[in-house]
């Protein structure tokens, strides 16, 4: 999370790293396990811990590994301030010695070694993620943050590159999770890793300005419904786009509405008045760049009706509408009838590109409602989704852990009940093998 | 969250919401639809937004309303930085008119009015959580953010009650979610939400440092797995509680653990000697407050053995053992057969509170877990809670939405080919209804 920390300070980023991201971010149980390593005079014994993860999420063949990023922040910047020493007196027992809190008043990280496998690689079970090596207590409390950095980030990571590879190469991916994630930093999470997993853009401003990530976003539903009236269009008149008189586009636009009534087989005033109004309004204010949610009331006779009035209107002028989102319903059967017209009026009116204009959609997609339209043949070219991206809903945690696997040399390993529990001591090394065909 | 923004300062928290928490933080459209409201002379047009949700959570009947203390702040606050309108130039379109900026820098909440419902409160659904009441562009500017603070709050609060009704009243519940949550705010949230749903206490320092909630934890496998013989006790000698001459803990525990064996019915070689001495060091760190993690190796003929053996040394010193944690197997099995080992030894040995020490376990729980290990009649006393609490991963988002129920006086209803999304339009006021018993 490259989240800046002063705002106050002529606004400017004082930090590159979320204020949150600090050591007290951490289990209590790492502190009392270093109290009790530092009374036992282990706090300098040579360590290895593994960072892995047991399982590939979502029944899946793989895992993007992501996070490293802030991990190296973390672990450069460790050091315990004043007021987290104050707070640790407070919570630990009264007996704990008071040179334990100088000692961690004064620890670094100057002696820990990470090796790490690059951010964005595709990873496996088992594989260590993070090795990290140094003097037992510094290295153990680096744990709790080292996992909640690595494990959100690589599962947010993977989801999207399973989205990607669902939709084909071919369809824009927009994270659109925000008002759904896990509080403001998991949207912020959300944005910058399911861009590493190869989304196109976001909706979310602030993951826009923070990453330089692409930001999208048109109008929601409510700009439709504040409209009632054809009336409530105080401005009626928009400049073509290569000058000259502006032109009274509520007039032109009702003229294509009778027009087209006929090639979609409807009547006129079907389509909703505040709808037209809102449209127009928006187009108003965005000639280059309209593109409108067209199921506030109904999709064929009045949203899809209205708004390619509005964009035959725009033509006229000499703009291109960009297209449509569908928040609702049966999105293929939507999205190939909206096609059709396009099609329809494309070749009607001699129109070209009005064939090719963008379909979004967007109601509570997931990785199967992609496959789904997939096979029945939908006609979208974008796909806006939240929930359950950003939730990962089908397995909203990666099970990484933080095993200890050599100590001065020697290896480690906890046994367990459980036998899929049980991990491989001492040192790891991986290699990827590959055939003589380079597979 | 009560997340303080600078860190560098003196330490001392500059304002007292994380600071991610801003304008920005919300999705592009609200930002395009404020410039079109804007350019239709709507901007001022009054209007009343409800914040609510179609359906409780996890096929409940309750929700938890929670996220409003943060809601205030950030209205409060509501103001756009100078890097922000920077930012927001550079990703509208460049046909945007200046003086929309000039509006948005000095854009401010003082018009809005909010009504809520009080924070912890017992919600349904379809019951407005927030009325928004003020100028269209700045109720609408809100959405978002309003939207985030709510929806993961009082779905965490609304998790975590409901694990507080799983497992009644006398156990505690504590939690342990940090390292599987959406990441290090999600990991803050969830702990706040969590206290605030019912829960003791959380494992998660930060959370304790800034919100005030009791903090807990002892030891992981790591500390356990880092001692590998006897020999690695440095120091083998504890004062007493009342004072006297040190004694040799390591002497007492292995005679203890001979005469338990015979108790126990197994041989005490088998047990492992690193756990032994692991035991005995964090025991003598925390001589008042000793609880181990006894899974490491195996349960009973070790991890149970070698506990009552240090737990037993430290009587004689005239220290009382907490307790132990299981954090893996048939946890009500493994219970029952601690808390029958406690009693045999309070009986034989004669030392009452030897039975009623703490059981904790901690391995993948959930509510439907809790249930379970009801009907089994488990005899844990407290449950460390983590991935399943804090990803509420049976449901990972509340769908709380943001309607436009009114403008300038008139009501206003998006209709939709899913019957469930309509709302009812108009403002909205809500009553429960009391029969003459009061239910």
């Amino acid at each position: 999370m490259e989240v800046a920390v002063a705002r106050d300070a002529g606004d400017q980023p004082a930090s590159s790293q979320n204020w949150v991201v600090q050591p007290l971010l951490t289990d209590l149980y790492q502190i009392t396990m270093a109290y009790a390593y530092w009374k036992s005079g282990k706090t300098k014994e040579h360590s290895v811990f593994n960072l892995f993860f047991r399982k590939n999420p979502f029944h899946g063949e793989f895992t993007i590994f992501a996070g490293l990023e802030e991990c190296l922040k973390f672990v450069k910047n460790f050091r315990y301030s004043d007021t987290d020493i104050s707070y640790l007196r407070s919570v630990l027992p009264a007996s704990v010695e008071p040179e334990f809190f100088d000692y961690l008043r004064h620890l670094t990280t100057e002696d820990v070694v990470l090796h790490a496998v690059d951010e964005g690689e595709v990873v496996f079970p088992r594989v260590p993620l993070l090795i990290v090596e140094g003097p037992l207590v510094v290295c153990q409390l680096l744990e709790t943050t080292l996992l909640t950095l690595v494990n959100f980030a690589s599962l947010m990571a993977t989801n999207a590159a399973r989205y990607r590879m669902a939709a084909g190469k071919d369809i824009r991916l927009l994270e659109f999770g925000l008002r759904r994630s896990q509080g403001p930093d998991g949207g912020l999470s959300a944005s910058k890793y399911a861009y590493m997993g190869g989304f196109d853009g976001t909706s979310n401003v602030l993951a826009g300005k923070l990453f330089n990530i692409p930001v999208n976003g048109t109008h929601a539903h409510a700009y439709v419904t504040s409209f009632s009236e054809l009336e409530e269009l105080q401005n009626k008149r928009l400049v073509p786009r290569d000058g000259g008189e502006p032109v009274d586009v509520l007039e032109r636009a009702l003229a294509w509405r009778e027009k087209l009534a006929l090639v979609f087989n409807v009547l006129p005033e079907e389509a909703s008045a505040g709808e037209l109004a809102a449209f127009l309004s928006f187009a108003m204010a965005y000639p280059n760049g309209f593109l409108a949610l067209i199921d506030t009331y109904e999709v064929y006779r009045s949203g899809l009706l209205n708004f390619c009035a509005v964009a035959l209107t725009l033509n006229d002028l000499g703009y291109r509408a960009l297209g449509i989102r569908i928040d609702s319903g049966d999105l293929a059967y939507l999205s190939r009838t909206a096609r059709d017209m396009f099609e329809k009026i494309s070749q009607q009116f001699d129109i070209p590109w009005f064939a090719s204009m963008t379909i979004v959609a967007s109601n509570d997609i997931n990785e199967e409602t992609i496959i789904s339209l997939n096979e029945q043949e939908h006609s979208i070219n974008c796909f806006g989704i939240g929930t359950h991206l950003v939730t990962c809903q089908r397995q909203p945690a990666l099970g990484c852990v933080y095993k200890l696997v050599e100590i001065n040399g020697k290896p480690r390993m906890k046994l367990s009940q459980e036998v899929e529990k049980v991990s491989i001591p001492g040192r790891s090394a991986c290699y990827r093998l590959f055939g003589k065909d380079g597979t």
